[in-house]
């Protein structure tokens, strides 16, 4: 019973918790608490841009997955999840730095609700039902063997469905090795219309160093996937700015972002994710990069994972990019 | 759009700020957001009992509507809201006291976007497409001539689909005279199939004074209205407790809520509200005031206008209810 | 009843709600409380200096209205408010971002007891008795009818009781047009010993640009008015610094500020007039750049409105100005 | 310069750090700042009732300084403070607990800039200007030789100058022997027109015990001053109340208070003070003990040592009082 | 290389989050940080004493495992723990609520570093040499078969070295069941020399019901431990006391605690067993009731889990206690 | 009865308070809680790297001593204190600023109990037993004659014991004149084997300038001590970098830290000593220089004077150091 036109995401999200004002953990008497899950950042950032956008889960019927819940239904999400009557709920610990010191996350995910999944719970024909799109990322089959398949089937369901299908290729060396990573993108590329992934990620997980653009359209025709994109971040000193390259056919679109200060770097990968997936399918590549660009430069001014936006200001700063198109 | 079998509230809700820690408004250089309205409140407190409800309401759409509008989403109640582009947000500042200081509320919400809705934008036959019942209290006739009409228009559209129609008289000083009030409720009473009202209240509105089944009794001869719940707050010393009575024909049913402990006065009516509601219309009044008791006893020991409660532990204490039924 | 050799300013002030730690209003479970208005902001800024200040104003007799006189006095500044029984006091709620993400301020000022107030019930004389000095700025008249009635009378009065008189620009879209702006400044400049303005301001309310020293002079030209303060920011990307220029008869002085990292952005300007007022009596205009070029850096590293100042450390910091003195 | 009826208080205040939410000093990581000092409650006590106050202290000439400063001119005290270039201020740190864990002060207040005063730096006839009343505790003489000194000088200032002089014994076994306050107050009563005492405190100071009514007549004749109010709690269980007599003459007028929760019971003895001078000074000791009673109530529900009270609530509790009036 | 005369206890310890200010999970924008677990809480109640304590006990390596150890380090607690490399933390989550709402704790403690422990890698006769005491309870065993193995190692080493040992039968429901629990007890019982339990588990796990007094002495005959502690709750309506008593032979002491407050109701059966061992073990099992009762008291108006106590206080509230002794 | 290879700190501790989120003092309703000491700081740090550090002190016995010894214990540091049962804690008032407002520090620590020590009552020879090193500062001799001949007798017992012995310079004009602290060093340079200072010290007590190296050496000449250290920092604009020349006979090397943004910079000079001697005494003046770079880098980005760090970032950070080694 899909909501027309939806986005549809699917992974899992944990609670994520934050001492405040760049404590450590080893300091905080409080934690703050926010929501993390990269598909579920995706979701919220649609809904923020006034995209439908409904997010497919698993959660443990507490009041900690009640909680989480609620927050991305207060964002705009539609949320469609199984609730699982016993399960426990992921969670994520996060400092957040400033140079030299990084950010640091330190999960607590195993054995998760959403990691222990039964894949034939899901009825994807029903979840995508009147949907636009589908979107998901690489910690979502890197999560359990059940997740593996449950990401399988719902591409093939979605590609069936005529969706749009994207993959955002989101490498987390605690989830696997380098190879694993690999192997399950190969398998899962027939169904992927657009990969969505970072420089350190193609790197580490495919050995392919260079610019963006290079990155792009050597992945691109190393899996047969339709649309690459790439990112590569560039620190100025004071800012940071992501430049981006995406590669269609024998056409690659570059674009830098704005200039932003990090006031919390999680969810900036995602809030690009959402962004460009709206411009792409409202208008193609071109404004998809500007949207995406945007997002995450204003996302990461805002403390915890979430794109909170408003149409209006992405599209003040969207209208400023700058572009390099090249073919081929 | 209506929901199947949703119950649907109709009336305004206000950002709520409230000094940390039993502070002044004078001491505080902080104060917590809580949101309140006593419709949303009944709609929040149906939805954790696993009711389907939707809050139909007029909002300004800047930060502080949506930052409300999304508080009433994670806590499950379906929004159906009207956006008002230019408008203001209805403000309440509360400070919780110990006795012999009152809680004391401080109001900042004339000329809201609420109390500026057009009766006209309002399609009433749509909003309540199957619905199961309709609820509203004495504050939303009484903010404007524009939320009387509105009002009115609801009660009758209500009546017309076939829902069960309740009304709470929620009578306050500062937004018209006990005439004013009287009058309404009394042009109102034949669409209302419930009516909900204090002790206090009905001794202001209507010069009666008792026992709460006296009233009850008295007030359904007066209106006509098929059924009066009152309500009377029994102080314990140390605690408080609430004798409710509710006249129906010539049954009369009385029950004794359990005792609390006050953390948070505001938006226990409402809580009984929804509880009366939700064993009403399943089982009958008797069961209403055994959930709405007990609903009511447990919001009062949480912080913020919202009942976030869990069907387990409502029905737990709610079994614990003592009851002295009457044939008058 | 004016303390001997005070500065009176006149003006309205709200009590602002900021989210902490750079969330956004959309996020927050708590706003801290702080206090904004231009001309208060002014008093404040000079009786840290040690210059005595008298704030003229009207306020709500309630506790919003009582804790808002009480944050003016603890910071030494003379209270001399008529004390609405009745009204609701200004609010304004103010996202502080970093960049590309705007400091975003809402306002909702409509209808307060300072904008209803009645032109009549101020004794200007009386107020002015013993004044060295009078100050407010663009905002006061923009917000009624009787505030420019009151801001016309106040002006006449001042000038009659041979105070000096200042005046910063300070347009507000949301209060007016451009030319409602310019008419008025244009009617009160026969009343207005100093302007102040930035360059943003009359780019947008007199169509000038340029150079500060040119606008100013330019400014003068157009106004008649002894004396022009112009501020152009500069962004240094990992700072900001501000050039300022007054012109007065053929004499151009301009200083630049100290750089500094805004930690709250708003009252900046405030605290400058404060400082070239200071400076400006007691010992010309290229005091004043000084002590206001310090006193607008030092102010934007402190949270809230109000220059929380030490005389020594703006002594300190307005050692270090450089000059460009020119003669046109 | 004192201002027209002014009452005016003497003695020191501190900053008081309270860990919050009940915490231990040994568990907190953040104290909540609040001020403390008997003769400064006292004065915002009568400031809250809109009585004009005038507190006459020294104070360190630094940022905690100006803070303490600031916080009494915000509760509408006339702040006439000597500064002292280079003293410390003097600090208290409580724990407020919960029976039968005590609430527990720790002062450091040794050496502070108020204890070092020097007595000939108090100009008493200029500072009594004007004044209608006079009031210190037993804490200021206790503090140092130099302070007993200026006890003294204030309180023959006093009489001469025709005020009415009130002196609260407040005995604390930190600041000296009971005998050592017993010859201070015996030294100090032919200046002392009412004195203030607590049945706890005439125990231990003049070994005197029995109803509260029984100890003033017995106190008023052994110390020849005319009026004598002592204080006793009455703790019910579930909350407290204390009941106070006060012996004139041959008259005893004898009052219970309201029952009140203990939210924090610093400053509850000088709210009673206050509203004891304010009433009496109006109308007589009958309604000394109405007002102080209901302020002494009230403020005990209030965090921090200050009665941030408003008049209208006061008169309200006041009006309830019960007496019990005889003649012995 | 334990302390000379330390009391050894071992268990596991777990981070706890609770929402500020009697929020509940599902509304808290951040949770408080305390630590909690019955023998490390027995062991920071016996430092405060000035008792020396140790803490056995497993813990992951990260920075949460870090800052758990530092806090027990704080309060003077030996740690003596197994890093474990990879592990997780247990975790709680504690709603503390106020009547009807119950104190709510939500578990997530499934496969923790202590859960899964080796039994062989703790060397017992070096961890307690020199003790004086081992202290354990129910809920170690219960955690995993293999931490039922340590218990039962920990047990037999503490016999063979002359150590006091003692149970505290803390059943937890979610850790097992009933007779799972009483099959436990009854197989360590023989190297058990004090065993501590409520009367409400002693109801659960071996159908005793009565007076403590009676069920102790019942308990006693049936285990054939020396000696046997039970307390049972009374309610006064506006506080909480513990009727305790201890059976050793055919002795019985009875006492009662004095009535207490509750802020927090977790740790507080701990603070009974530290202060009852150390009670004990200098001068008997009347000794051991006074302090027990005491500190459990005083714990409970303490918020977390630790009993962060004084000496002095505890032996000034231990004075108070009334006893009822007789022989059966 | 030291640890086995433990390093020895000598000096005070004091609570620090800083208001949250770059507020002024006289702004804070709440002061958020550290502990503060150059030679605590320097025990934490080496405590986090992994080495045995013990730190002597006296401290008072209260609550505050008791908060600020748990403190330091939770961090791994053996605290070795002396509890007076009279004194007060020193205290320390810090607001943190940004450019160009200074950090500011508000410093009440006269008449500490560490300041009123009894220096025979420290038997060095006990308390250095087993130690490897021992580390004091210019602040511990400059705070009473006591204390000054304190230092003298452990830096002497220390030689005597064959430690190594290190000085941080650590000139503070409020605690004596820049001749004093010259005096004072000379006298004591005998004993001293490795001196630590900044180029502004070594400029206010010498009269030193130059770069790093050239004070470094000329220093190493002057007071005749085996290794001179100096820091001299550099400002990027939108970080800072600190160069530190190390002096040993002809040796001089020369490294920069890497670029660091600064959240709190109090503690950074401590936790360079501790790294410096750390490297130093594991392999040389170029690993100190290595390790003390990194850990004074991290340090700056963490709130509070501690160390709170990871031997690995620390590792992994001071392996990118870039040093220049001349021979002069």
């Amino acid at each position: 019973m899909g909501r027309r036109g939806t986005i549809v995401t699917f992974g899992e999200a944990m609670l994520r918790f934050t001492p405040p004002s760049l404590q450590r953990i080893e300091q905080a008497s409080a934690f703050e608490l926010w929501v993390a899950g990269a598909e579920l950042n995706v979701a919220v950032a649609l809904a923020r841009l006034g995209e439908p956008a409904t997010w497919v889960s698993r959660l443990p019927d507490n009041a900690l997955g009640r909680r989480l819940a609620g927050h991305a239904r207060a964002n705009g999400v539609a949320v469609d999840v199984e609730w699982d009557p016993q399960g426990r709920l992921g969670l994520l610990f996060v400092e957040v730095g400033q140079r030299p010191r990084r950010t640091a996350s330190l999960y607590d995910r195993d054995a998760s609700a959403f990691a222990t999944l039964d894949p034939a719970a899901f009825d994807w024909p029903a979840l995508l039902d009147g949907a636009r799109a589908f979107h998901t990322s690489g910690i979502t089959p890197a999560l359990s063997p059940a997740c593996a398949q449950a990401t399988a089937d719902a591409l093939k369901a979605a590609q069936d469905a005529g969706c749009h299908t994207s993959f955002d290729l989101n490498y987390r060396a605690l989830l696997g090795t380098s190879e694993e990573a690999r192997t399950k993108v190969e398998a899962l590329a027939p169904q992927i219309d657009t990969l969505i992934a970072s420089a350190g990620e193609t790197k580490a997980v495919f050995g392919l160093e260079g610019e963006p653009a290079d990155v792009a359209a050597a992945l691109r025709d190393r899996l047969g996937i339709e649309r690459v994109v790439i990112s590569s971040r560039i620190d100025t000193g004071h800012a940071t700015q992501v430049r981006r390259s995406v590669c269609v056919d024998a056409d690659i679109v570059q674009a830098d972002s704005a200039e932003f200060v990090t006031v919390d770097p999680l969810g900036g990968g995602d809030a690009f994710s959402a962004g460009f997936l709206a411009g792409l399918l409202a208008d193609g590549a071109r404004r998809g990069l500007e949207l995406g660009g945007a997002m995450a430069a204003l996302k990461q001014t805002i403390p915890g994972d979430f794109a909170i936006l408003d149409p209006g200001e992405v599209e003040e700063l969207a209208g400023g990019s700058t572009y390099a198109g090249t073919r081929r």
